[in-house]
Parts: structure tokens; C-alpha cells; sequence
């Protein structure tokens, strides 16, 4: 089976934006009882981002070095984080509506930046039209059968009452569609081709596997390419999810396994593990361990389908990276350089780069603290650093991967396509250790390796690269292949 | 003050529509839980009538001889009368979207004929946005000063609290606006804007007087009229309305004031004065009664005012005229003729013209028969001719009005311009009686009317027109004015 994903994934560094959060324009006429931007953020409350504010920071997203846009919902909704949609057809007013969002897409097309939606299908929201028609007109409703209703009156808003009608897991605000009736997946369907006509590059799907219609992620997919063969399909499933990466649904997954095995070796004794995102309890994880859980997701999906995962070290659905490892800068650091080395799509959650913290949700979609005074530069400089070197060196985004060394807690993997070896080495122990990393025959003999951001050079001895590390350090070596006279 | 009426309405001959019931179309896909077509209607059941049915039967309209259409409300809404509103940006989906509503514009303004819409401002539905919002979001959603809210929770949907927020009525189905917001009154004001500028003819306004924003409809009319000059302003305004006619704010009313006239004249002892539309106790009325009234209608106005008022016998929100006076077909037809040579645009309420009965509301709202066996076709072909003749003479329309008898139960008046003379007399008593009308100076000596449809002649004999009349019984006299040769 052929698996078509689009190529531009595995050059793709993405940067997830919560709207709500990360800027606001001042031209942009707004409701008037939002939430003063730099208090904390609430269960409940506005903050008011809009996408005008975004379209005006995107010399900063460039600057950063990112290409690719996962924006979490869009679409109207009376939530803060617009999972609970309300209208498919409309962009939040509160974030400048379609027009807006037009004029934003085709700003960032203008600067080489792709943009994924997230797309919420499995429930809609008690204000959604045909939810509300049945609450209105009970089982007169011609809509009575978008939702599965078990009685009436619904209890929608009373607290005192249990659900009667099907929601995801259990929760009023969020009925689930029933997708086994056809104009319901039709009219999910027409909003999806309406977006996707619009100039979209992909979706990212919520809770995909609740849907449990055959045949309704198989349609998504042909009626998606049909329109645009290049958009990429990522699903939200925090397991490993072979079946659903063969070619027939989806082309990669919000990679989690990434997120705790990162957690696990980069986190190490600094990690909150009091914390269970998603549910998952936290491992710190040796070197070995650690090499177990990359090669387990390495081998696990088709080589093409590891290059498309969507790699990510925090988002709006946990604490922040850099919160859960206690504020520790180097160890979100060394993990954010493990994720622009590794195969697969890196994404920056807005705010990461700049040292931004946050509990458990809503801590974690805090405002973007725009006055720069709140920023750690340096930490912005290193997240610039490994974006860029991810994009100067090819076989960072699409040559092989070699484990090197994997022992106490230190790590090293090689990369390798057919301009250049880049060794990638970390020591997450306490002390410096002095690694002999066995090349074999991957490389000529007397390989000269320089390493970045730096003037040192490493030479290969019989077969053998000899390489200190400080500890909680991390090393990148680049070998060029000498180029072959084309005459 | 001048008061600018746009021309085209004293010509109008309106058609009242309620879109759920008038014709459904085998070519819009729809929800599938309808009410079948022809079974009584229910408070909250949907028969799926659309614009597209309608757009099907414009040779029907065109055919009956109405040039001017009202339409109940068509924006996007979860009640089958959609006077609560949903989405003021959408035509409701059942009834075929925004695109379907052009593209009936279109084929409706082709033929001629002219579309006002209803306007609902004063109050919303519990499914509106920006309503939805505080009910998710309580007293931090950014749209908390959109409505009037006095506590939380909110009792939106709890039949045993008693509202707990401003709403019409005191019904919790319909939750007030505050239009003393600014952005209430720019957020309606951009929907009127934006459907006037799709090319409506004219907005009937729903409980105008219930908005007591001060400015709130000099703004409307200024925003609308700035767009469209010949947009017709109609207020459902139950009674008298003289402060709201002076042209800073409506052209016309609902005229109910004419309605209950009729009533009372033309149902007589007939009438089922255990209904009180709209409230009113419904009186019989001798000629000399219905005689005041008419000279009190004609007068309260400026006669541009009385030209433009909005002329009807039944409406969606009371019994049909037939079923108010038991079935009693000749007086619909006499009070409809009435009506077509009244000062006023005339309206007529879908069905009416086929003898379409119905109760209070909702029976009043039927599904119109289509199969035409269930038609009375000789009333149907009265009231051709009552519109006929009523576009025939431009005096019905635009002419002069003069009382010429009102005693027992007959009542007689002329309508006279610069071409022509109309007169007519109806006989409501159970007798036949013989007029005599003194018509004064009005006429040269011997002036001879035609009776229209009917080879009669009738001349004025020293300044008298005698003119028998059988009981329950009208006639159309015409005299036309010699031309004077223009050379």
C-alpha cells in the first residue's frame, strides 16, 4: 500500500498558537468585558487574541524560524478554547471572522507559512444550531436525530441532572453529533471541503478515534485530497496508532510517546510527576530506556510515516514543558534540541521559546507577554539555533537515524542521508562523561567532523569518534560528504 | 417636515408569506423529521418550506396579480415562525441559505415583484451567539452587558424558575437585546445594512416600540435609507401610531386599526367576537360606525402616511378573516374588494385567496394546499379580479376619497383623480336597498359610470347616481373623464 503524505511535512516546523492568547490587535473593534491580558487565565474567561493580532506578529514567527502554523480551534464557539463549536461555517467574531481569517492565510502563504486547523467533529456544543433546535422544540425538532437524545426535557443546564443525551464523557456542555446519520456527516463534510477550498494546508483532528461511523475517516481523507492533495491529516491519539496510519486515514499523530519519552530522559529527576498528562503516569527513563522508546516509535510506522509525526514537547492540553520539569532552561532546552534533530515534525507551543510557563489548563494557555522584558532571550536565541540547524542540515528532517550510544544517561544517534552525517550527542547525568561513539562503517576513514557553533573539529579514528560531554550538555557534529564531480 | 415614502408602495399589492408553510421544494435536500405537509400545525413542528418552493410558484403569485411580497421571518432560527432569532447573518437553512435567499431576490425582482423582510430586534432567542456565551460562560463571557442579566445561573431552561434576565414578554424562549449597548445596536445595524444592500425592498419591523433605546430607529432609517432610498419602513404597530408616521422614523403600520374595522363591518353578526386579535375586543359595526372609523384612518395621517399604510384582513398572529366570520365566504370577498380599493397597500395573507381557514395561532399558519382540488377556484378568481382592479385604476391607488353614504348597512364612497372616478358601495344588511348618491359637483351633469365587470350603465341624474344593491352585495362604478385633447 502506497501511503501518500504531503512532503512538505517533514520540513515543517510548526508553532501551535491557542488563539485566545497570543496577540490581540489594537485595530480590531472588540466585546468589552474581556480579561486584562497578563492575569492569569480563567476556566471561563476571554483574554480576546484575535488573528489580526497574530497576522501582525508574523515577522516574529519568522524571525523564530517556524513554517507551519497548528492553530487550536478557530471556529465559533462560546468557549475560550473554542472546542465547543458553535458555528463550522464562521471564524470566531472575537477573532475577526472569515474575512479575517482569508487575509491572515494569505499572509502567512506569502511568507512560506502553512496553516492546520484543528477540527472538532466528535461533539459540537449546546449552542450549535441543531443541538439548540432540539432543546427548543424537543422531538418536533427535524434535527431530533444529529444528536442521540434518551429523553425529554434534555437536561442541558441542569446541574442537578444527568446528561440524557450522548456527550463526550459525559459532559453536557459537549454533545457528541451522531454521525451515523448521513446528513450529518454531509454537513460536517461541506464545512470541512468549505475550509480546506479556502487554501488550508491539513487538519489536525480532535479525539478522532470517538467517532465510531466506518467509513467517516476514510471519507475525510478523499474528500480532503480530493480538494488538496497536499494537506496534512494529524490526529489526536495519545497511543501508538498503527491502524490508523496506513494510508486510509490519517497521515500522523499528535506525537505523545515523543512528549514522555522526552519527559522521561530529558526531565529525569527535575520531573513533576505528580502530573499525569493525558492520563499517562510519567517514567524518568535512563539512557537505555529512553533509546527503547525512540526505537519503538521509529520502527513502529512506515519510515515516511515517522518523517510526518507531529513531535511536541508541550501543548494546551498539559502543563508547559518547562513547568513540569520545575523551570529547569537547559533540560527543556536539551529536549527542544533532541526534537529538532529527531524525525518528524517539531512544533514550538507559543510562548516555549520565550520561557513561558503553566500548570495543568488553564495555567498552560497564558497570554503571550508581548513587553519583552518578560522574555528570556537567551532561551529565545537557542530556540532560534535549533530551528535553523534543523533547517540548514537535510538529513536532520529526512536521512536515516542510527542509535550511537545509549548508556547511564547518555544518548547519541547519528542521521545520515546523502550530503552529510550529523552525530547528535546528550549527557543528561550529573558528570562529564567521555563518549566512544563506534561510526563503524557508516563513514571514510579520518572523517572529519566539525562541530556546531563552534570551531572544534573531531576526527574519526579506526572507525571510532571520541567525544566529551560536559553534563546536561548536548553535541552536534556534522560530517559533509565530499561532493563527486558531476563531470 | 417632508415626508419621504418611497412611490412604489401606494401600487403595492403585498402577499404575506410564513415560510415554513407556504411550499417546499422536491430539489433542497432536508432534515428528515418533518411534519407531513398537510396535518394540522403544532407549536413546534416544522412542515420545511422554503424559498425555493416559493421561487417554483412565483408564476402562481404573478398569476394571482400581487407585486410585492412580505415575508415572516426567514433569518436562521430554531422556532418554526423564526421570530427567534438564531443568526441575523443567516437565511435559516431549512428554507435554502443565504444563496438560495439571492437567488429568490433575483427571480422575485425579474418579475417585478418587490420583498420586505421582517425585522426582529427587540429580543433574540436563548440559541443567539452572543446569548449562548453567558449562558456557557456566565458573567465572564466578553458579551455579559449584550442582554439584561439580573443573576446567575442563568434560568434559561428551567420552566420552574421564573426568568432571571430581561426578555419579551417575560418568555425565557425570547431573551431582550440591550440596544442601549453601542455594539448591540452596530452589531444589528450591520445586519440591516447588509441585507438591504442584497437588494431588499423594505423591513416590516417586529414590536418596534418595545425598543426604547432613544435614536435606536432614526439610526435604522437613516442607515437603511442611506442604502436604499425606496426601502419601505413598516412598523408592527397595533393602534394609532401618529408620532411614529412623521418620517423620522416609519412609513406605515400594520394596519390592524383597519383590520378590526373590517371586521366590524364586514363580519358584523357573522363575527366570532370570542377571539380578540392582538387583545382588542372586536365590535360589530353599523355603517355610520365603520364610517368613523374609516374617516379616522384617512385622517389621522398625512395622506402620503395613508397611502403607504399596510392595508390587511388576517396576518400569522390571529385567526384568518374566513374563520372569524364562521366561513362566510361572501364577506371575505366583500371585505377583500374593500381592501383593493382602499387607500393603503393591501395584503393578502397566503391562502386566503384559495379559502384557506384557520384558527389562533398555530392553525392560522397552515400548510398551503397545493393540490387544487382543495381550492375554492370562484373565490380565487375574486380575488384576481379584486387586484385586477385595483392595478387597473390608478384612483383606487392613488385617488382622492370621499364618503357618499354610510346608513344601516350600507356604506358607499368614491375615489376620484385627475382620469377617473371610482365609486363603491357595499350593501352588508339583509335587505336589498336602493342608493342614492350625491355625488354634488364632483361630476359634470350627466356623467355616465360603467359598472365594472357587467355591461350596466348608470348615469348621474341632477347630481344623483341611484344605484340598487342586493343584500350582502358591492358594486364598482367607474367614470372616466373625458381627455382633452393636448394639441
Amino acid at each position: 500500500m502506497t501511503i501518500e503524505i504531503p512532503g512538505w511535512v517533514k520540513d515543517a516546523v510548526f508553532y501551535q498558537i491557542f488563539p485566545d492568547r497570543f496577540a490581540r490587535s489594537e485595530q480590531l473593534p472588540k466585546p468589552t468585558n474581556l480579561e486584562p491580558w497578563y492575569t492569569p487565565p480563567t476556566r471561563f474567561g476571554f483574554k480576546g487574541g484575535d488573528l489580526l493580532g497574530i497576522l501582525e506578529h508574523l515577522d516574529y514567527l519568522e524571525d523564530l524560524g517556524i513554517n507551519a502554523i497548528y492553530f487550536n480551534p478557530i471556529f465559533q464557539s462560546a468557549a475560550n478554547h473554542r472546542y465547543h463549536t458553535y458555528d463550522y461555517w464562521q471564524v470566531d467574531p472575537i477573532l475577526g471572522g472569515n474575512a479575517m481569517f482569508q487575509q491572515f492565510l494569505d499572509g502567512a502563504h506569502k511568507r512560506g507559512i502553512r496553516v492546520i486547523l484543528d477540527g472538532v467533529f466528535n461533539h459540537a456544543s449546546r449552542g450549535l444550531f441543531q443541538f439548540n433546535h432540539i432543546m427548543e422544540n424537543g422531538e418536533q425538532s427535524p434535527y431530533f436525530d444529529w444528536f442521540t437524545v434518551k429523553g425529554f426535557p434534555l437536561y442541558a443546564y441542569d446541574e442537578r441532572k444527568k446528561a440524557n443525551y450522548e456527550c463526550w464523557w459525559g459532559m453536557p456542555a459537549l454533545p457528541k453529533l451522531n454521525t451515523d446519520n448521513p446528513l450529518v456527516r454531509d454537513f460536517l463534510f461541506n464545512a470541512v471541503e468549505y475550509w480546506t477550498r479556502m487554501g488550508i494546508d491539513g487538519w489536525r483532528l480532535d479525539v478522532p478515534l470517538e467517532i465510531k461511523t466506518p467509513g467517516f475517516w476514510e471519507e475525510f481523507r478523499h474528500r480532503v485530497r480530493a480538494i488538496n492533495p497536499e494537506a496534512y491529516i494529524l490526529a489526536e491519539i495519545w497511543n501508538e496508532a498503527k491502524p490508523w496510519l496506513q494510508g486510509e486515514h490519517f497521515d500522523a499523530v499528535m506525537n505523545y510517546p515523543f512528549n514522555r519519552a522526552a519527559y522521561g530522559f530529558f526531565g529525569d529527576e527535575a520531573l513533576d510527576r505528580s502530573e499525569r498528562p493525558g492520563g499517562f503516569r510519567l517514567k524518568r527513563l535512563n539512557a537505555r530506556g529512553f533509546a527503547r522508546q525512540v526505537d519503538r516509535m521509529l520502527n513502529i510506522y512506515d519510515w515516511d510515516v515517522v518523517l510526518a509525526q507531529y513531535n511536541l514537547l508541550s501543548s494546551h492540553d498539559e502543563p508547559r514543558f518547562l513547568t513540569m520539569v520545575k523551570g529547569d532552561k537547559q533540560r527543556l532546552r536539551l529536549a527542544t534540541l533532541f526534537q529538532m534533530t529527531f524525525p518528524g515534525a517539531p512544533s514550538v507551543y507559543y510562548g516555549d521559546e520565550i520561557g513561558l510557563e503553566g500548570g495543568p489548563d488553564p495555567d498552560c494557555r497564558r497570554a503571550f507577554p508581548w513587553d519583552d522584558r518578560h522574555w528570556d532571550h537567551e532561551l529565545l536565541a537557542d530556540f532560534k539555533r535549533f530551528i535553523a540547524l534543523r533547517k540548514t542540515h537535510s538529513a536532520l528532517r529526512n536521512g536515516d537515524f542510527a542509535t550511537l550510544y545509549a548508556r547511564g544517561r547518555a544518548y547519541a544517534f547519528a542521521r545520515t542521508d546523502a550530503t552529510e552525517t550529523v552525530v547528535v550527542a546528550f549527557n543528561m547525568g550529573a558528570r562529564p562523561v567521555n563518549l566512544a561513539l563506534s561510526l563503524g562503517e557508516m563513514l571514510p576513514e579520518d572523517a572529519i567532523f566539525d562541530r556546531v557553533w563552534s570551531d572544534e573539529k573531531y576526527t574519526v579514528v579506526d572507525g571510532v569518534l571520541a567525544l566529551p560531554l560536559p553534563s546536561l550538555a548536548a553535541r552536534i557534529l556534522v560530517y559533509e560528504c565530499p561532493r563527486e564531480n558531476s563531470a
